[in-house]
């Protein structure tokens, strides 16, 4: 009974961090949309600056908000009655629909430079933020290659997954690196008289957006790498499909970080929690097979 | 034997990456060098843009560069002979000549501004970038508390260990963008004729300067998060100081990421190697006591 009342606030704990994470991301979103609508040229797609807006706001919802969402979604208690195989569909459709969201950002940069003769490429924020949108397009061809399509020996998926997850993980910080230097470069260029340094409202506005897209970013990784909310190891699908289900299960167990003693028997009880959770679903009939 | 040749490969490979991760901080710092003297006004403290220069060399070289080794020197292999508590000492005095580092640039710059009447503390860079140095301060201040003292209870200990190693990380993460971010104000703010935009060497440089400081970055944090590679807990120790010891090896297992099954078992043969080198070292009668 101390147990089950211990995993009760560890849920809860979770729950209050998540619910802190989904509303800062949120108010990310609605920041870039203030930003964008009441102190820029609104949105458009004509090459005029309401073009290059579409960049911030793409960005900050696809990828910084749907791709921290989809980082951490294995890490939902209540999807863990649902198939490691729907979540990973999860997984990789939210990954990509961030892919086309970053690409699509990236097109209305290039047309709002074509269309005023403004060179691309030149600066430090192109360069890597380039670079990450082809390491996060071949991070997610690769994934679906190996974790999603049947095909990968578990051999493989056991040594590749600890580096899909440290890449996956690299990149949304490089991402986020990435959105504090356009903000950066989009202040000085667009705030003349008063001058960024003369700190106008617009300039504050954007300095707190940047600091909510640092804050989005640091709740993300401290819920992807605490071991004791990973998803446990697939117990259900054990009875199904045995073999598959062990090799399921090392994959879970090596997704994520920070195993220690203490930990290990947290991800233990976690699981029995889970189990009895599953039991639970189970009885309301309303478990999903896929 | 064949372990013992994967272990060699192991080994072998760590120094490979270790090697490179050097190389990559130690052409960084050139770098910060090759910008301030061939293309800027050289370093001097006189409220001259020379002063403001201390401010990237010094964030290149303590801020990032030291920082970084600061968190993998328990890594290193050559070092597990060494006692615990060294190591804690070498770890907390490279953060703490980081810091000062940090803080003289700091100064660097307002100094700078305030003999050119720039405003202090406007900017998004500025922002992250204090925030960085007083979280950092604060880990500092806290590390040498719990780990460093002997006050705290070894719960205690086990308990922040990992709240520990995340700050840590986040905040090494968190400085690097706060670099890229300088780095673009920067070369906005003095290119101008050819401007940034035009690509002079100058911009070509410095934008090798910040990917060179991403590449070192994700190189130091996948060296902090692979498990094979922390240090085993303390065997030698243990026969000494028996409950001291077991409470070290607990810290040491806690320290960081990614144990999955395969790995454990990495983690158990690398102990077993580091043992066996312990001893080999013992032999050689040049273990460090203290």
């Amino acid at each position: 009974a101390a147990l089950g009342t211990r995993k009760m606030e560890e849920y809860g704990r979770f729950l209050a961090l998540l619910a802190s994470t989904l509303l800062i991301g949120f108010v990310s979103v609605i920041l870039s949309l203030v930003w964008v609508f009441h102190y820029r040229e609104g949105l458009s797609w004509d090459g005029s600056p309401g073009e290059f807006n579409w960049h911030p706001v793409l960005i900050i919802t696809g990828f910084v908000f749907i791709q921290g969402i989809a980082i951490i979604v294995y890490r939902l208690p209540w999807t863990w009655k649902c198939s490691k195989l729907l979540m990973k569909f999860i997984h990789a459709g939210l990954n990509t629909i961030a892919m086309i969201l970053a690409i699509v950002s990236m097109v209305a940069v290039f047309e709002y430079h074509n269309a005023k003769n403004i060179p691309n490429m030149y600066s430090l924020h192109s360069w890597i933020g380039l670079t990450a949108v082809i390491f996060y397009s071949l991070q997610l061809f690769l994934g679906f290659a190996v974790f999603l399509l049947p095909f990968a020996p578990l051999h493989l998926r056991a040594v590749l997954m600890p580096i899909h997850v440290y890449s996956g993980l690299t990149i949304f910080a490089t991402v986020i690196a990435t959105a504090l230097m356009g903000i950066t470069e989009k202040l000085i260029f667009s705030l003349k008289n008063p001058a960024y340094s003369a700190s106008p409202p617009e300039a504050t506005l954007v300095n707190c957006l940047g600091l909510l897209l640092v804050i989005f970013g640091s709740l993300i990784l401290w819920m992807a790498s605490r071991p004791h909310w990973k998803r446990p190891p697939a117990e259900n699908a054990k009875i199904l499909r045995p073999i598959e289900a062990t090799a399921e299960g090392t994959e879970v167990e090596s997704t994520m970080t920070n195993s220690s003693n203490a930990d290990k028997s947290d991800l233990r009880t976690n699981t029995e929690a889970a189990r009895k959770q599953n039991l639970k679903f189970d009885e309301a009939g309303q478990r999903s097979t896929m």
